[in-house]
């Protein structure tokens, strides 16, 4: 195994720990080599998102960059032309565990699924931006991901703002889905609290843009179907509602909707707290979870868009509640980066000791 | 008072009474004159989409078309070129009594509130397409729409499907908002079944496009804020929660959303029925509600999509139950037509005893 | 062969002729039987634009509607539900011989360039939405059609205002191209007027919706690569081109670009005519041309947009000439009506002698 | 004056000089201390742009950001919460001069033509966005920009690439226009190689996304006029033309079209070569001018698109030539950044002698 992540030191300058601003700009760390990263899955939407946030991040070096196809690997990626101008090469596991410390998985959940244990065990770091890993409940594993076999060792859940130590540590992270880390972010830190009433139902009415479905072309993602169009999906039976649930420790109704846009989620969570509740304690636990975090924006009544992180990392969250104790919270991430490729960098800079805001502002 | 409308007669052409099923086209009645409109505020979005309806209905003839602004009365309406290309003219309330039998006020609140009860008066009848006499409930009115003095005689909330009988011998109409009638068409059978467990929350989450903030430009409706965006408003204070309310006698939570979009309403539903209640218990209360209806279709699990009805005078409702009662309703409207203009013709055909679908198909 | 179509004799009321005003409503003939309508690929783009006109016509039935797949066969068009409730069936050319007195091919150019010949043999009336039939010239046919081996007898190319007496007698239309519709409407006029300068460059630069490019899924009618985006294709070798220098007699240069919309065609036209010719010499032509025909709107100075004419049949055309005799057009129409259904439904009015703007308006 | 700027001298590391491939990220200066600057006018479009760009600038420091209305200046800019945080203040040009080195100028023609020479008179750098400053010839000035009473010495057209020398030198840049940015970059290497034939029409057809025409809502900018549509407008008289010709000291025809996006421009330019001009001279001219330039990328005939540019300070140029000579040119760039702030950081870093690149990739 590479011995690269001894636990007290950083790779890449002074850590980001877990209850530190992280706001200052990134520091080189000329005595140290840069992190061999390799991206599996380069070409998809989250792919080119790594590539392009990775090329500016001044500790890291992109050894390889994967894509399945002999065809696509032969061909450039024109938007990231001058950004990243290196060649994409077919999938090595041989070369990912010699030239890499650490890999990005950008695959389909059972690319991923079969991927990570081999890279794991021979101590190159992983970063799963797939589903495969993400439940820890072998029932629910076994229905939404079967192809799932193992577990690796040393395995974290990477909600960045809740489990910064654990992904410090961590030999592999599952990376969060994008709906669960719009809606979790808004709801852990009150489910913890105590404030949301037990026994009450928690719904989530979660918007996507079409990014979210992928650069696999079919009927659904068509522009014509879309465009001045808006549907739901997944009613009563999506795989994120599941691992929301498992985020929360609390049975919740999900439903997701396209919407007519490329980047950004949007999520309108109904919930309730006792009659009376004044909005100030609402505020006074979001502000306790977050104020130490960048990418964690709170903004109250003034209920936030999705324009205003679209193609940044932040999430915002705002929140109304009435005297009934109906509270609604609006959670809005921008998916290929809060929640898939940004997060993942965050979680990356986490692992390796970098200012945890490097290369995500 | 011109009595036009008498008990047992239609002016064209048989009436497509309550329970009839309505898909005959039109038959234009040589036998009467043609029923003589006035459309109040013909500039804006719903007043443009009336004419484009009327112009085409053979049991009509577009009287007088007005405009608030003398510099809008003096251009032409480009769009509706070839189609309508009568003269827009000032408001004059005596032009509209001498030479209307029925206007429609397609304008604000605060001028419907002063016009309407003039007309009615007078005998001419009207069918209003703002939010001013919504609201039965004086306190309500009060909060919602102070510029209401005087509720008009006669007069009737016009959810078409379900105040059929009311609407064909009524003075007035209060043209329902775009919001109840997507929320008010899918909810009020299960309300009145009683499949709906009392005691339980309805959650109605509803997301808009942005031909429903009106035609005045705003930061709000600037293409750059809208596109590739999407926000929640009025969130647990809008208007229309309120005339939902009224329909189903019952509280709500209710959430509008703006969407990249131009026309059409999505409306997510949360309810509860009795855990093991059978899709077809759902499925049967529906159609025994809507299955003679025309413009109500019924599409259960193969959920709906607004690009479906867009342009359409449709209602289409989809919904889904899971065995612990949880029921989803998804219900879709053009709001420009089925939320406000299709809507407001189709109680017209109905006052003046036109087939139902006269101009809608 | 079926005799329906004799000279001086039209099947649904009086006839549309060439420079007949033609925006008096259908007259439905009681008279005659309706005409038996096949469509031949109904659930494509226009297939189904076909279906919506024809299901509101007074003069037409639609006999049979196929599709190629069984499994599209199977399912309902949901869109259409309640306006066209028949059944799809599969392609059958003896049943379509049989049961049919009209047909409209909206099938793949191979499909439509195969059972055309057939069809008009037989004596069916054929509207052809491919493009198999378009050009006359056998080099530039096989060059862009290799898959057409034959052209039928009485073969009209059916731009309805340039060629209705042709199309009323024609025993098969070639329905023009979306972008040769939009530029041969705003430049034939001119160019038989001899105000255009022959020996300068005709330069057509042309922008579509997605709904264009027909609705198989694929990379490039990805909702998130034209979401946001625009891009010229097929630059310097469309064959739109050569369709368009078939009707105007000259060379052009034509550049077709994709628009994140999904209905319209929006073509600037740059010409020549003589320094210091006025703009009412222009404007002369033009309505000279165009004042009798309700689907072209001359919008002069006051330039067209898309949205004035999507979702109609109208030809909205604006023009701008400057004293060096620099003249640009700008030419709108919606690609799936004017560019296709809609034109076809006219070249079928003409044909059966209903007047032209039967279902369209 | 402050004597900030010297010859030989650079203020953060090594300058990018004219003919320096500039991708090296940058370098902080630690022996220097940052140059303040001033942004006037930062609530716009592009004033935002800024702040969000030299927020990551490590050689600059925002001193003052300034907003017109009182109303503005109070509430904060909630999409670069965590990124620029400062206060915004009304507008002070006393404090500009004593606060600020280099001043941004994002303001109307109006208040840019009065306050920039005002500020280099007393020695403070200008980059001005507006129009005011962009037309050396007085008529033509006259004309489009009337409120412009007097030219600052020491001023640059900051076309960044072709006028890098002069810009490193100057007192002030007028930074170009974002259609004459576009156009220009693909024009100019071409006219001054000779391979453009003289006496032969430049047609420049350009598509814009709508944060081109500013914030202030107006119905040109209503999400529903713009949605779905598209309309040519400025045609035969938009200054931008103007701009163009000076650039290129020849005439074109320039129009202006207004597409349904935010971000981008992509213009379509018909030009002429001597027939026989293969392809690879085009290309040669083009990667001479071109190669040694990180922000103009060349993708010869796999065309460029805006969803490539869109957010970044690229200007893709893409190209076709067929044997008649007939040259079509297609290029895209971001109109907010490489045509506007992104540009205008371009050449501040040229100006203190930062690498080009630095904030921008």
């Amino acid at each position: 195994m590479h011995t690269i992540f001894t636990a007290g030191e950083s790779l890449v300058g002074a850590g980001g720990g877990p209850s530190t601003m992280t706001t200052e700009s990134s520091r080189p760390a000329h005595h140290h080599a840069p992190v061999r990263i390799g991206i599996a899955g380069a070409t998809g939407f989250t792919g080119q998102e790594l590539l392009r946030l990775l090329a500016r991040h001044p500790g890291v070096n992109i050894a390889t960059a994967t894509s399945s196809s002999a065809a696509s690997a032969a061909r450039r990626l024109p938007a990231l032309s001058h950004i990243w101008d290196g060649e994409l090469t077919p999938l090595d596991v041989d070369a990912l565990i010699r030239d890499t410390d650490l890999v990005f998985l950008a695959l389909p959940d059972s690319a991923a699924a079969e991927l990570a244990p081999r890279l794991v065990e021979s101590g190159v770091k992983v970063i799963d931006l797939s589903g495969a890993f993400r439940l820890r409940d072998e029932e629910s594993r076994a229905r939404w991901y079967p192809e799932t076999h193992a577990m690796p060792p040393g395995l974290v859940y990477g909600l960045t703002e809740h489990f910064r130590d654990d992904v410090q540590s961590a030999r592999m992270v599952a990376n969060p889905g994008c709906y669960p880390t719009a809606s979790l972010l808004a709801l852990r830190p009150l489910i913890k609290s105590g404030l949301l009433l037990t026994g009450t139902d928690i719904i989530i009415d979660a918007k996507s843009g079409v990014s979210g479905a992928g650069k696999t072309p079919s009927e659904r993602t068509h522009f014509s179907e879309v465009h001045g169009s808006m549907s739901a999906y997944g009613v009563l039976g999506h795989r994120h509602g599941v691992e929301i649930e498992q985020g929360l420790g609390k049975e919740v109704t999900f439903t997701p909707h396209l919407v007519p846009l490329d980047r950004g989620i949007l999520a309108t969570i109904y919930a309730r707290v006792a009659p009376g509740t004044p909005d100030a304690a609402i505020a006074e636990v979001l502000h306790e979870a977050y104020d130490r975090d960048t990418f964690v924006r709170l903004v109250g009544g003034a209920l936030p868009q999705i324009n205003h992180v679209a193609h940044t990392n932040f999430c915002d969250i705002g929140w109304k509640v009435n005297a009934a104790g109906r509270l609604i919270l609006v959670s809005v991430i921008d998916n290929l980066l809060k929640g898939a490729s940004g997060q993942a960098v965050q979680n990356m800079n986490v692992m390796i000791g970098a200012a945890e805001t490097t290369a995500l502002l």
